[in-house]
């Protein structure tokens, strides 16, 4: 299936090497105005071919508002954004046939469908449809006031000395995003930037690949999003960042937390004109799974990409014989900086999720 | 809402300071032998007074079966199974009354249900009775083959010599799990054992408490559990072990693999008897939200206890001012073993709902 | 599956001819007062044995609340209500083994699950279940000053001369619920109560059975409950009611609409003090699936009970071969008079998930 | 939400007054051959504007497959049917505004969504998409042998003297789906059709509308279909028809059966080459909520077209006053000959629905 969340809820469709990749969202209240401009600024932090970094793989990703808004507001009804594919490439893919790739989902598709090019059900490309559906959730939320960053804040082993919680200060958002958009691994600290630029040049000229982690915050949360048990507004996070694809492993809080004591990590609540708030925010604003108005804040491992230029043994699940293949499509490198987008759009559509399961918003603006 | 699970499903109901908890399973096929020792076995493993480093608090926990078996077997009907309480001590939080505790869901449930008792809907008691719903899919798993089994591998920063990416024998899986039993703070390393159990004994008598990290592994998958998308058998297992009160962070196969190459952790596909396997699992069983057919592995890690004896610096949200408490209920200064048997039926559930929802398992057995 | 809503959720447990039968009730607002007393009238009304026109089984019905409420009040949690078996007749059973009985659900269940008393799953006392879980949202809805109301407006052919859509009077409502529990049938009509008694005496005399029509009201319902296309209200209901066993027809609204012209049915809005009003109300409260503010209307057929003592032909499943059987049990000539209570339980479900979904009832009260 | 289906899932966008109006399909297996000119042989019996009884608007209503479909054969990804809108008439519209029409989701959707053009959620349009869905749905159903029919038996009070239950015979079906094509108002009975046609001409030289009923089969359904309790199959198909515009009732199997004996509605088991069979078939083909392997039989009621030419009274709903409408639009006179594609396709989508769920349909073909 492949629909995700209950009240603002998302339908994507299409497929990397077919004529175009499409999104469905249903549930999003009448009255918003959102614009093409803004869910094309999405799209293009997202797409290929930005730089030396990223694929080669050049597609201009033009976004197409096809239902669901009139005079530039949403109606109440399913919302319909479209990207006609343009540089389909299958090339490549030709030679690869009946013969999985290491790491990648061929194996697991080939053997659940009986269909080889079954696998693309699980492309990379999907994201972009999150990243449309996401721009439109976003956009309902700062309606709320609620802010949306993530960034990155470890490639190849490299770590940024800039993250939320180290030497973090959140009145400075908006300076943070230019600096984010400004370098192309999108990391806040420009010095390890250059050194994670430099790492992913260097796997890329090896035919190699490396990894790393997103972190995602989200600010103004109202107090209360999320149920105890199982409707847990993080346990709905894991799941919606643990469907993005090359995941490894998902931090809500500070992780690190398991290396310390209780009276270490436990956030001290204290009066702030009147509200209550926590002096620390180890937890990552959910405690019990349930909101507590500070921050959310979690961080997203992705693994180095499976899609290589170096020989790589596999099996020919035709002829039933070992073999090698050497993938020549033109993939990332390091697909962290792309990644980027596509866990904001994540965050985005599981608060507005929730925002709507809470009564938080209306069914019209 | 309270109920986990989409065609093996499980409801769970009561509170810890009530008098009863318990837990109804729908879905489970018809004909499935199931002992009720089977049942207190796995709560037995997750009972509070079974040593120095879990909580005082004496529960005989007696698991009864109070509808759905017939002659010791299902009939495809709703199985209930409940706890009566007895250790019911609700003297120590009478004096915390609307004093959040720091890193609790006190504060968070109060202001959602504006009832200072709602805390109790998500007190670590009810994982008792996943733990009871768990045996029943455990036990409908085995009769697949497949095998579940957790363990400490990391508590206070101590770290197991022994877990399933480091030194790890799958055929000797019986004799870790005598191990696994035979020590307080479940670990296969019996060295690390002792000194994880001195830690843990040491935070307490500072009034402290101390976290961790649980692996766990479930071995004998058939390939093809899970959908591309948003229907991933590794979002599933997220969003199930991000529903375990006290998560930090969760990981699927290989944390460590976003600081390696693309070239060493492309799990190699090989021939074996005309099988294809992987020679490594660093993918963790899972390739693109499908099972391969290799163990399934995950990590999870478990934050210090918030309830400490130490003085805390809090809120008192009727009077509206900033005050301290201390907090004299028996808490376990250490989450982590009685997590162990948690972590396990979540696996054990979610294999379960996947295996049906794949058409792995019939209706009647 | 067992459950039944989506917010305002039950789960039924329990087998007609096993120990007892439960429900859990899921998403039911804190605060809400309950009272035994109110849950056993309920089931009082259900219960067999109360006249000559019902089955003489005898059962005491003993309602107990197992779990969810304290000092009288709901405090957010499942609530578990339960009923003890008595009068456990297995004794007519044993020698329809493998026999299915014409117009029961024995054949499909057998085939379905491969076990004969499968057909257990769907007996007719589970409706008690539902009994006890619609007392509870029906007390939810009488806080919102809206009043169900169920009776017979046809047994055995004999009409009732008192329904929605023939000389009714909304303001006598009271009244008439006295009527309805002063008479064997339950029909506001008293010379057709006397005339429907005597058919199914009658029929019970002939070893036969009868069917006929229950009618059920909801009124001062709020404007905006149900969304259009698949969530309607209207559909919902549908749903609901057509989930009760021996259902052979649902009517929402006047059904006879269909043989009239639009300009006689079109409901003519006007202005009541201001507020929009229809003159007459042949939609029964709900247009485009949204409910306009009017009462809500619905009609539901019962087909005559399938369990007769005549003999009947049938097919022995094991032996393949025809043969014949007599029932002994002792069953309803006629089922209507006891589903009253049942479809305005369906019906306060329905409304009561509605009235969540709608965000017009708080998480507490 | 615009989503109906649990495992063969559609979901609808667009509306009758925009651009276009399409349907996502999901969950239907990969390798299902499915032609264009199939989907739009069915949207072409639904199409307006086909003769004297149908409402004049014209709309070549041209079907686009957009998504999901390769080489003429479904490939387990989402499949995208489209309908561009052409003529779109709004004139009549405006003068409406404010002033809801009688009988309509005007008031309703206004007073729900704060929008008078939320009206057009609930459009008949809508039912173009569940006929484009209900083609993909009626394909696969086919491959496993599975005939769907439906037809006009009541039109103005006129009923046909050949139904289900009345002089009707299963072996010519083939015949009978000619003869109903043949005619406008699509019924098997020649002569009664010639008298509904008739009447619906003389309803709309009265500038007013009629209703009727459509009677709907499904042959060789397999056993087993459906669950007891809350997921009964006969529940779903309630469901299902509940949510088609203008339905005002709903019977499965006979709904006279409330006017007879159980010794004569009980259908009695035989044996025919081994297999069990009834005799008579009152129950349509469900026992307990479950198939049991005789056709299938429902019929709907649909009321009069509300909107008619006449004038009406009704309320402006922003001046706060009485006052009166005339509707100018080109609408049917009687909206039952354009619903019986629209009542086949929710029988499709049901069946195909549960034929997944319950395990007879693989995931690839």
């Amino acid at each position: 299936m492949n629909t995700f969340g209950k009240m603002f809820r998302m339908t994507t469709y299409g497929k990397s090497h077919g004529a175009e990749i499409g999104v469905i969202i249903d549930g999003c209240p009448s009255g918003l105005e959102v614009s093409l401009k803004e869910i094309q600024y999405e799209i293009d932090r997202r797409k290929p071919g930005q730089s030396l970094v990223t694929t080669q793989r050049k597609e201009k990703d033009k976004v197409e508002i096809l239902n669901g808004l009139i005079d530039g507001k949403t109606i109440g009804k399913p919302i319909e954004l479209r990207i006609l594919n343009e540089d389909i490439d299958l090339e490549g893919y030709k030679e690869l046939e009946y013969k999985p790739r290491p790491g990648h989902a061929d194996f697991t598709c080939y053997k659940k469908y009986g269909d080889w090019y079954a696998f693309d059900k699980t492309g990379g490309r999907e994201t972009a449809c999150r990243v449309m559906a996401g721009a439109i959730a976003k956009k309902l939320l700062k309606k709320y006031a609620i802010d949306i960053l993530a960034y990155s804040i470890e490639i190849a082993g490299i770590r940024s000395r800039k993250s939320y919680y180290k030497d973090f200060d959140l009145t400075k958002l908006e300076r943070y995003k230019e600096i984010i958009e400004s370098n192309p691994v999108r990391c806040i600290d420009e010095g390890a930037a250059r050194k994670m630029e430099n790492a992913i040049i260097k796997a890329k000229e090896e035919r190699d690949s490396v990894g790393g982690i997103v972190e995602v915050i989200a600010t103004r949360i109202p107090i209360g999003l999320g149920e105890p048990n199982y409707n847990k507004l993080s346990a709905a996070l894991y799941f919606g960042f643990g469907s993005i694809p090359a995941v490894t492993g998902i931090h809500i809080g500070l992780f690190d937390r398991i290396r310390m004591h209780g009276s270490e990590i436990n956030d001290r609540f204290y009066l702030k004109n009147g509200e209550v708030k926590t002096k620390t925010n180890y937890c990552g604003g959910i405690l019990g799974g349930i909101s507590n108005g500070m921050p959310i804040v979690a961080s997203i491992g992705f693994k180095p990409t499976p899609s290589i230029a170096k020989e790589q043994h596999t099996v020919d699940l035709e002829k039933i014989e070992e073999t090698t293949i050497k993938i020549k499509g033109r993939h990332d490198p390091c697909i962290v900086p792309r990644a980027v987008p596509v866990v904001e759009a994540m965050m985005s559509l599981t608060l507005a999720d929730h925002m709507l399961l809470a009564g938080y918003i209306p069914k019209y603006l």
